[in-house]
């Protein structure tokens, strides 16, 4: 089980009420995982050491720098070193990318890439190849809290899912809020997942980056059982794609395109 | 108050067991702020909306590039349209900086400059001028839960507050992680506030870049009611700094350097 390793034991002193004692307790892993493009030195991600072939993919499928599966020439991962090599052919939106950082790129995060590139990019999701009931929505979202064990067991990483209507296809953690995401991205280009007829339940708040990532999916419905930002909202109401937060329990709030959660 | 500013109402659908209802609900905003140094245009932060001045100076200071309050000549805010104009006297770590990220910079996120560039520069943090018991951590925390209003109302947001044994000092909320730290970081450079007899208590988990940002701050003690992740405990444990864990009711867990948390 992959999540074994993204945790370790460490010493801890504990207080409760008015006791003091030194004991072991588990801690949730972190490490950086440099990815080399082509031969050269591309970026570094601090992530949970597991999947990493997954991750490595679905970071390049999220920059825009692999489109299809051919694309993908090789792939060679080094765990124990956090290494990852991969050969790919680079297409035109790569080469715009790497000029725009290069001219002014100092400081940038990612967040940006997204702002000023993706948004053109990205197309609206019209598809309407996936509707769900809102007892579907909590029976899944339900489903996702009891999977997520390495949370129970450090409280430190988000999760996410590919599912269908009934059930949940590909499962991921990560310390980092993008890198589960990726995972899920990486795992469908690599296996040929269809995203257009599928849904993504994430475990923290969907923001303008999490939503540009899931409309460069083309999933067409997001769902969280935290909140989502009014600008994620914005995009979401003009790119088509239903944004469901707040789900647990016996309730939900459908902030855009409320037509995909019906009651059939 | 700022974080009336920092909300909106939307439409929302929602569900209630069998009942749904349309209705207004607030929302937590999120904006692009861009930031240009010297009349570049330097990084663009996605933001709540409030206390410009602090993040956009926190941010120049996390970063390296603002040092001793001199450097700073003037800022000028657009906050109607997220625009932060800096003039400053630029520092030679901001050389090195920009020098590195042109050379092979694309895609980098800003995680990546801490582990490259900051582990280095980050002097360890001896000082013992701060002390504090388990009961004044969590009353702390506590008030801190108790402040965050924003977040009662949206469930979107991250906060961070610069206390003393008994008081909070500042206070900043933010949908970015690393904004609600900057924000005190930035508050406290140009108010002149010493960090290196303060504790630094943060809503989120504890990554290796909010505790680097701790350690940059001088800071000796980082306390959150979430989980550490174990390179954070590493460099933590490394650089001399306390990290206190879920903080919360009347338990909490010292993860490095406990001697700094005493019965008294």
């Amino acid at each position: 089980m992959a999540w074994k390793q993204n945790r370790t034991d460490v010493r801890v002193t504990k207080i409760r009420g008015d006791r003091m004692y030194v004991t072991e307790d588990l801690i949730v892993r972190e490490v950086p995982v440099t990815l080399f493009l082509n031969g050269k030195e591309f970026v570094t991600l601090l992530c949970s050491p597991d999947s990493l072939e997954e991750l490595a993919v679905g970071f390049l499928c999220s920059e825009g720098i692999l489109q299809q599966p051919p694309d993908l020439k090789s792939i060679n991962i080094n765990s124990e070193e956090g290494l990852v090599y991969i050969e790919a052919t680079v297409s035109q939106t790569e080469k715009t990318l790497i000029n725009r950082y290069n001219t002014a790129c100092y400081g940038r995060d990612r967040s940006i890439f997204y702002f000023i590139n993706n948004i053109k990019n990205v197309s609206t999701v019209k598809t309407d190849f996936i509707k769900i009931t809102p007892g579907q929505v909590l029976t899944l979202t339900d489903r996702l809290e009891q999977m997520s064990l390495l949370f129970r067991e450090t409280g430190g990483v988000h999760n996410a899912a590919l599912c269908n209507n009934v059930e949940v296809i590909l499962f991921y953690e990560d310390i980092g809020r993008h890198n589960a995401v990726d995972k899920i991205f990486g795992k469908s280009f690599l296996s040929g997942i269809t995203l257009e007829d599928k849904l993504l339940i994430f475990s923290g708040r969907i923001s303008s980056e999490i939503l540009l990532k899931a409309a460069q999916m083309g999933i067409p419905i997001i769902i969280s059982r935290s909140a989502p930002t009014a600008l994620a909202i914005d995009i979401a109401d003009k790119l088509g794609i239903t944004v469901v937060g707040f789900a647990h329990g016996d309730k939900l709030n459908i902030y855009t395109h409320p037509k995909r959660v019906t009651a059939m």
